[in-house]
């Protein structure tokens, strides 16, 4: 019976019966903001997103036309996004067993995405009001008891960035998962088609959340910047100077960073899990292949692919930009200052221009992947990889010159003429440093070059030198980062300390802000490398939608491929965002000292590692890392320890699901995972951010 | 016909055959060292004894009382370690088969250890010229230029302080090996009688050795101190003074170092690519116990055990314990110097009185260890690791009197009359550091407690869920150490700081020389902790060979519970090792920039790492220890590979091996270990040595 079902047509083995995943959506809980929204009327919608836009650009252009610009920019690239969600949306589903395998990922993703930020928004309601408590009796510093600024304005702004860099957050990754369930199935459809218009659909769907991430991370700190300017009459006499606005901003990127955190604890957590669960009885102990629709974990696995790449590294890099913004504007203000710089403006609001910039360049990049005129199928399967890398190509060049064009723009002074180029150098040196990175994380994992290749080669004599091949690699792959990493600081640093740049005593100054420029180069790629990343989730689950309606072989052989450049774009995103971090950690590092410094009232240059105190600090921080990992580890195999053993239960009390002849509980599985990572992502979470105060306040004891 | 030889008699399985190793010394390399020592005439030597225990003591008297006692309580040491090895000795080698198995375990690791310390030796001497030519070029200190020390006098005191460091190393773990490659088939026979006196040998063969390890660091140190007190008239007017005397012993430190890295490099690969190679066939492919005679690889686990366990980690420890006690010797002079203490002898001879005392109350602990008179085998077997843990509590107990008393006898001074007291509380916390540590260790690596508990548990979802479960409690295990060492290292520092003892400026000055105590502290147990690791690889060698010679059921279960106890025991000792270490390693960088500082002529008072240069090297120092870790796994890895195909071969080419009808070829197996880890130990050793330096000159350069 079973035979004549797909022989009969396209229908998958299981169309027959009610699609049911009884325990998925047990805990139908609606966070407060979705059900406001969608309560409301689409007319009184409209209405208040023009009011909105009409505000946006009303303290835009009371700031400075630098914001408008960046304004317009963010507001272009959201209605390309829009147009890229329609295109994908308009392809087909393909035949109803893909649909139906679709619908069913899409419930989990949204199911599972639903109860997660539930958590999370509890979460930072409850540290909002820590924050808001700890800003109400600490010290003011001395620029806000110049700038007039009270206790109670500074802690209510601060609380309110905090929230708003949160909710953006928690869009972002919403959004991100929103187009990815949706596009897997069309990518599957596409690809009985053809492998190019797969592909295009893939990297359409992964662009329109990249531009959306990078957007909002923009546009929410701008329009922040903008409202306190206007709001706190900055630049007029008797109040706040703009250059210690962007420390305003700090909240912004913390509430980013909480989301971030936590997102990708739970989706890393429910990804791997569900993988590793799903693999070791399906592939070692039965021997079914990956992305069987005999495997009741299945459905939790694509699941993952959507909650953990998609949704979770969607916050990952809006908190990275956001961060990076910040603090590099809050470098450019301090940096004016001290150079007396007349209109500082321009060193504040250059990490947005950039970005902006990154906007332009990565749609460019993404719109130059064409379907080819020819899609006759008989043409060659052309390498993903290597048209990947070509839009990359376009947007890198293009991004060298809308940079320099930037630092031109903004970063020219008199005080200093050939400072602007000395920057655009800087740029330079990020975006040398993205593209290397991006070339170290392929040669590391693209089943083209020599590490895959020894790995796979390691496999013949057993688990255990796989094992000892694979962590090697994964160890020795550290090293040539870091030594690019190192390169790049001390160029940057070395360029902005000889910019011309120099303060009231004659020193120079600018090599702080020289790695702040680089990381914004690194950075100003970021909206096409997002794309890339997004491409991978939704290949693996274009994959293994085909593989569960058991689409003949010429189609899994396009996902397939598709698949395996995906795995390698997703740790190329890994590894970029990893990069940037540790560019910027430097200049972190200096707006923290700055800002510790400005609270307690006297100067803090120094980190000396021969005091004791300081010396434990950094092996206390050196071993959270540790901790930290061996949690999130041990949470990811308890997990999927529930998972095998819900699969084995499942193969012996149904012998039928081997034959096809009984339906495996997906749903089981989906809830299963999904309650373990919300369970198991608190503890990791809290050693994150509770260890530094406590490490603080017993040292300050002691 | 092979079951009637077994029920015949104690006969092994291939007895009736030529033992032939074919491969094992193909490169009968002996080092000249020991070819002139083993050509000599024994009456010749003993007259070179003599003679040498009479220069010891001459120059010791005209040195200090102090050195005297050091120099008596070494030799007592050696004369108990010479009992103890006749003890051993004279124990029964038990049947035939079994010394045969042991007779082939001896002449691998024999073989082993001589090509590999040739390999050791002639690169120690090419860095002897290097280190020669480099002092011979460079600036000679103030120190040096005040007392005269010309620039080829103080090249060559280096030089040859390398050489002797070196050669001491080499000696103690050539001791460490020969004793445990003749101990463990005396546990083996014991083990058919009494469980009891099977641990009572491991015990004694490994206090041998330890005694052996600590007394050469000990008296190695104290011989070059009398020497170059003697002979550069130290403290008569118009040469160098006694603090600055220290100084001149680094090089023993840096030859101990250097040859316990490529000691530990060698052995490690070896003995792990050895074990991992044996198991994934004969466990997992063919599922024959470990151990298995049929296992064509077994010997080469076997003699791994000794190579790697043994005479690396004798090596490690006489690194760790003498490149402690030169720093502290360091510290304790510029301390003394500083605080104008008229007799500073006591300061700087300090750490060599603890060791001293660290022989006395091991030998205590270790001769504790007795046999009980009713050795009836009817008696229920005694827990070792209860045994063993209170011969540990007899020998802290002791050193807690013994080193309280050597800071009363030696740190007392009446600039500063508690300050004694402030020092021995130091010990106190190394004391307890250690106990912690010993228990810590314990705690994650004993079959008894929870984390080896769900580990097993882990295992039974699969491969995956334990090697994430395996990974996770690794990290997780280095959590608590961390916290104990920053305790401790607070805690000295601060009782060091508040112990009265002030520079001229009225400035305290002892916290530094605190954490100096405290790793003394630490290690005043040392020898009975090495005891302790070494009883692990003779244990498991027993085991090995009761396994192989296929001994009743009965004495399997003796050495199955040695061999789980002595598995722990070793991880103790890594643990206590690396505690030591990190204890140390604040103490090290202390000691470093003084050095560097005088012979910069500049202050070098902090490291800061808010510079780029600093905070880069503190980045590429961190991903150092992640490629040495990767090329040393990738080592073990592909080693490991080479043994897995030989020993498939071989039970492919020869089928009667699995039924006991033809001999396997042991000696394949240990030659391509032998050769294939002497090959891999270069580059991640050559990493570790080179990379420094190669960091530093481009810094300088840039």
């Amino acid at each position: 019976m079973m035979g004549d079902d797909v022989e009969n047509g396209n229908l998958g083995p299981y169309q027959d019966r009610p699609r049911t995943f009884p325990n998925m959506r047990s805990k139908p809980y609606t966070p407060l903001i979705f059900r406001i929204l969608m309560g409301m009327n689409v007319r009184v919608l409209v209405i208040l997103l023009l009011l909105g836009f009409g505000y946006v650009f009303y303290v835009g252009a009371s700031t400075s036309p630098i914001i408008v610009f960046v304004f317009s920019v963010c507001i272009i690239s959201f209605l390309l996004s829009i147009y890229l969600a329609k295109w994908v949306l308009s392809k087909d589903e393909g035949p109803p067993e893909m649909a139906q395998i679709s619908e069913a990922i899409r419930d989990g993703a949204e199911g599972f995405f639903r109860t997660q930020y539930g958590t999370i928004s509890k979460m930072a309601l409850l540290l909002a009001l820590v924050i808001l408590s700890i800003y109400l009796f600490r010290n003011t510093t001395p620029q806000q008891e110049s700038s007039g600024l009270g206790r109670a304005t500074s802690a209510y702004i601060t609380v309110a960035a905090f929230l708003l860099g949160a909710l953006c957050s928690g869009v972002t990754g919403y959004v991100g998962m929103w187009v990815s369930v949706r596009a897997n199935v069309r990518v599957s459809s596409a690809a009985r088609r053809s492998a190019r218009e797969a592909l295009q659909i893939a990297v359409r769907a992964g662009g329109f959340s990249a531009l959306v991430v990078v957007g909002m991370a923009v546009i929410g700190i701008a329009i922040l910047y903008a409202t306190f300017y206007v709001w706190l009459g900055v630049d007029s006499p008797g109040s706040m100077k703009v250059t210690d606005l962007p420390l305003l901003l700090v909240g912004y990127g913390f509430g980013a960073s909480f989301v971030a955190l936590f997102a990708q604890l739970g989706g890393g957590i429910y990804t791997k899990a569900a993988d590793v669960g799903a693999d070791l009885v399906g592939k070692v102990e039965q021997g079914i292949p990956e992305d069987d629709p005999r495997n009741p974990a299945v459905i939790a696995d694509l699941v993952g692919d959507n909650v953990g790449d998609c949704a979770a590294r969607g916050a990952d890099l809006f908190e990275s930009i956001a961060a990076e913004i910040i603090s590099a504007m809050i470098l450019g203000g301090t940096m004016a200052q001290r150079c007396k710089i007349k209109d500082p403006s321009g060193f504040i609001l250059f990490p947005l221009v950039v970005h902006s910039f990154d906007l332009v360049v990565s749609s460019i990049g993404i719109l130059s992947i064409r379907s080819t005129r020819d899609s006759s199928v008989k043409a060659p399967i052309e390498d993903p990889m290597a048209i990947l890398q070509k839009g990359y190509s376009v947007t890198i060049v293009l991004s060298v010159l809308t940079f320099s064009g930037s630092t031109w723009w903004l970063l020219y002074t008199e005080q200093a003429p050939s400072a602007w180029l000395n920057f655009a150098l800087c740029g330079l040196v990020g975006i040398i440093t993205a593209y290397v990175f991006v070339w170290i994380t392929k040669y590391y994992t693209d089943y083209k070059h020599e590490p895959v290749r020894t790995l796979a080669l390691s496999s013949s004599t057993g688990h255990g030198t796989n094992i000892i091949a694979g962590v090697s690699l994964g160890l020795e792959s550290t090293a040539l980062p870091v030594l690019v990493i190192s390169i790049s600081i001390i160029s940057a640093f070395w360029l902005g300390h000889t910019s011309g740049l120099v303060d009231e005593t004659g020193n120079p100054t600018g090599g702080l802000f020289g790695t702040a420029v680089a990381t914004m180069g690194m950075l100003s790629t970021a909206a096409y490398i997002l794309t890339m990343d997004m491409f991978g989730p939704i290949a693996d689950n274009a994959g293994g939608i085909v593989e569960m309606s058991q689409q003949p072989e010429s189609v899994r052989e396009i996902t397939d491929i598709l698949d395996a450049v995906g795995n390698t774009t997703k740790a190329t995103t890994k590894g970029f965002a990893i990069g940037s971090a540790a560019l910027a950690s430097f200049l972190l590092f200096s707006a923290y000292m700055d800002e510790v410094a400005s609270f307690a009232h006297e100067s803090f240059k120094q980190v000396d590692i021969a005091i004791p105190e300081v010396f434990i600090g950094g092996l206390l921080g050196s071993m959270l890392i540790f901790l930290f990992s061996a949690w999130a580890c041990s949470a990811v195999g308890r997990t999927a320890q529930e998972v095998v053993k819900e699969v084995r239960r499942q193969f012996i009390e149904r012998p039928g699901i081997m034959d096809y002849k009984e339906k495996p509980e997906y749903g089981r599985c989906v809830a299963i995972v999904a309650s373990a990572s919300l369970r198991e992502m608190i503890k990791p979470g809290a050693l994150a951010i509770v260890s530094p105060i406590v490490v603080g306040a017993s040292i300050a004891l002691c």
